[in-house]
């Protein structure tokens, strides 16, 4: 019996982390009193007022609400109706989904979260992209998952670096590895010639697939959204996604899975470990999911088509603004609600990082980014463009502003060469 | 690189296992078709549409959807408004709970796994209640948590075995012990004075409690709940609360954990690591975070004394009938939703166990309740208290016409000796 008081967290607990944060918090955030706060870090479409759901989505969960029929509990992978909706919405000219290959999650966080959890033992390792989102590191290595990156080429739009991934795939044994398309924080939107390539080249490692596609379909004029699925050959996929962005209410936390297992390779048992998951927090709010089948059929295209067009309209303005400024090069995205922007450090001599260029510019112009450490990629920054225009063009006049005083005229402005960063990387990262 | 795919669900998917779920699936659950089937088992209560959430409630959250504010992100521990209506909610004339001691999660068994989680590392044990909720088991054991169990005694109304619970707490280095109060499946409410024998026994083993109070406040007239926490002493205390059984919406997903630290015990470190588990799926619907102020400030007093005085009378109905039958004793709950009956089996010569008596009742008179395997305590079965008093009537009545029609009239009917079946349960179980 222990004599006194000795009680610790748990090392899942002490070990679940978001980077993020850890480096959010490390900054002096403090910005210039006599300018007004611009986030551009805020990855919450719906902060600024300006964006939101559709009133036919708010509309059917008042109905679902008043219904007074969505109030127990319902499946842990979800209500029936709610998943045959979801079914009918991820179908496809190639394929047809079917309801019992849902599993309705608490957000797409919590789908990931039991896409990972499912797939890999603690000391597994998983592959994510780099830069990628913090998540999935905060969810895997809470578990005592391993992860390992493999490389995003910004010069070819952020697709991924083939040879990488391989020699990844080649050096670790992975349980699973997550593709992230559209992507946060690059806001690229991959070829279908693209997916397939990376897709053959999994299928030849027998690696089973995690789809990040919680931004599927915003995808700028132009542009076509592919599921990953649409070309999965004989790889199992977790296709990972959601209400969240496309339909602006990540509060309402309704996320799901759809099982991709033409080749039965995940087979009942996956699917069972699955469900069992699923039992640990009794699925997503009955509200919403009563609300789903009303919000996928009758939210009008319109409503995406405007979301779409502002944040290509944004993206434009700052692009403009920012490949115009000295020192720093945005790289210009095909979707989703981010932008992420090269910092030529080298060329900023009064700044040791992207750490360093970020804090300096909250403290003198009240502008914050998110630093590309966040996502694994030094020196470079990302700007979110979900805020209103005249403040995102308020806030890029002030980028340009500050990257002038800054820029070392003396220097010779050097290509921001992209290998070079990815060797870099490589080699202090993975 | 694996040649060929063999794609396995982690361990943790494996070891997640409901064992409710397992049981059920493996009855043979077939009513009888000339009977209308009444299932005595879900512990949902507004599944038979007698009961359900206040209008209130149901109006708190219509207006929250409705005012467009509560569609983003909030921090994954919930918004502060929510935060404080719960602070508020469950303070006592005792105490006063901080905002920042409490963490909005998805649901009651959000709540509990945060804190399983926090608490406990692969390996370690956990004390949970027997007769006990399966919960508690299916998240600790998925973590590969050991779960031991201390007793409850029928013949003192379910309140703990404090001599087996000494033992328990001698035999074990505890990382938490489970105390659930008022408790599912056996509708006690223990006194303060029990409270306090409790917590005095634990104190002197210095190991952190997990109070599951879901079911506060729904205890019979004359009786009153009193929070573990009132009797804290020197023990640290997560108390999981929630609006899913008071407020009748299990399907909101709307928990919480009040962490009591008056000594200091659990730290700043638990706190951080509890707000580190919340990041991984990011906290509960926000609709209801934005309508819990008012749901917990203007759901009338009147709704909740009918809520209960349907429970107790129905607490009434089912134990006068089944007191009165041959070979199975009720025992009289104070509280929460749920009876716990005896089946003496050694009268009922044609079943081998709890399973089969079940099982052959759904056959034969189309009642189905949860035998005690479910529970960890055999030879009992469990009612649900929340269905109409019609169906309860009925159903009482069905079970006392096959009870007349097994019991074996030639053996004496011997007292249910509890303190045997306690013995029996320690020496097969733990």
């Amino acid at each position: 019996m222990p004599d006194k008081w000795s009680v610790k967290p748990s090392l899942i607990a002490r070990s679940t982390f978001n980077p993020i944060r850890d480096i959010v918090d490390n900054l002096k955030i403090e910005p210039n009193p006599s300018k007004e706060f611009i986030p551009l870090s805020l990855g919450d479409p719906t902060v600024f007022g300006n964006l939101g759901p559709a009133q036919e989505a708010v509309d059917a969960v008042i109905k679902s609400a008043a219904s007074y029929g969505h109030n127990g509990y319902t499946a842990s992978t979800g209500n029936m109706k709610a998943r045959e909706a979801v079914a009918q919405y991820s179908s496809t000219d190639e394929y047809t989904v079917k309801p019992e290959d849902v599993i309705i999650c608490s957000g797409c966080s919590g789908a990931l979260d039991l896409c990972i959890t499912a797939l890999a033992n603690p000391g597994d390792t998983i592959l994510v992209p780099r830069p990628g989102f913090s998540i999935y590191r905060t969810q895997a290595e809470g578990l005592g998952i391993k992860i390992r990156s493999y490389n995003l080429l910004p010069s070819k739009g952020w697709e991924i670096d083939l040879i990488n991934l391989e020699n990844q795939l080649e050096k670790y044994k992975c349980a699973a590895i997550v593709i992230n398309n559209p992507s946060n924080p690059c806001g690229s939107n991959y070829s279908i010639l693209h997916l397939r390539d990376i897709v053959n080249t999994i299928s030849r490692y027998h690696v089973p697939i995690i789809a990040d596609e919680i931004y599927e379909h915003l995808v700028f004029p132009g542009e076509k959204f592919h599921p990953l699925a649409s070309v999965s050959a004989d790889v199992p996929i977790l296709s990972c996604s959601g209400l969240t962005k496309r339909f602006l209410c990540p509060g309402w936390r309704l996320g799901w899975i759809v099982i991709h297992d033409r080749h039965d390779i995940f087979g009942k048992e996956m699917r069972t470990g699955l469900q069992n998951l699923s039992t640990r927090i009794i699925g997503a709010n009955t509200i919403v999911q009563g609300a789903l089948p009303d919000i996928l059929a009758k939210v009008p295209e319109e409503f995406f088509d405007n979301v779409i067009d502002t944040l290509q309209k944004h993206a434009k303005v700052a692009y403009d603004l920012l490949s115009q400024t000295k020192g720093i090069k945005p790289v210009m995205p095909q979707g989703a609600m981010y932008m992420m922007v090269g910092v030529d450090i080298d060329h900023f001599p009064d700044f040791s990082s992207d750490l360093e260029f970020v804090e300096k510019m909250v403290g003198e112009e009240s502008v914050f980014c998110l630093p590309g450490k966040c996502f694994d990629y030094p020196s470079y920054f990302r700007i979110v463009l979900t805020v209103p225009e005249h403040l995102l063009k308020e806030a890029c006049q002030r980028i340009r502003s500050f990257c002038n005083k800054y820029y070392d005229e003396d220097k010779k402005m050097n290509e921001i060469n992209m290998n070079t960063y990815n060797n870099i990387n490589t080699q202090t990262y993975t």
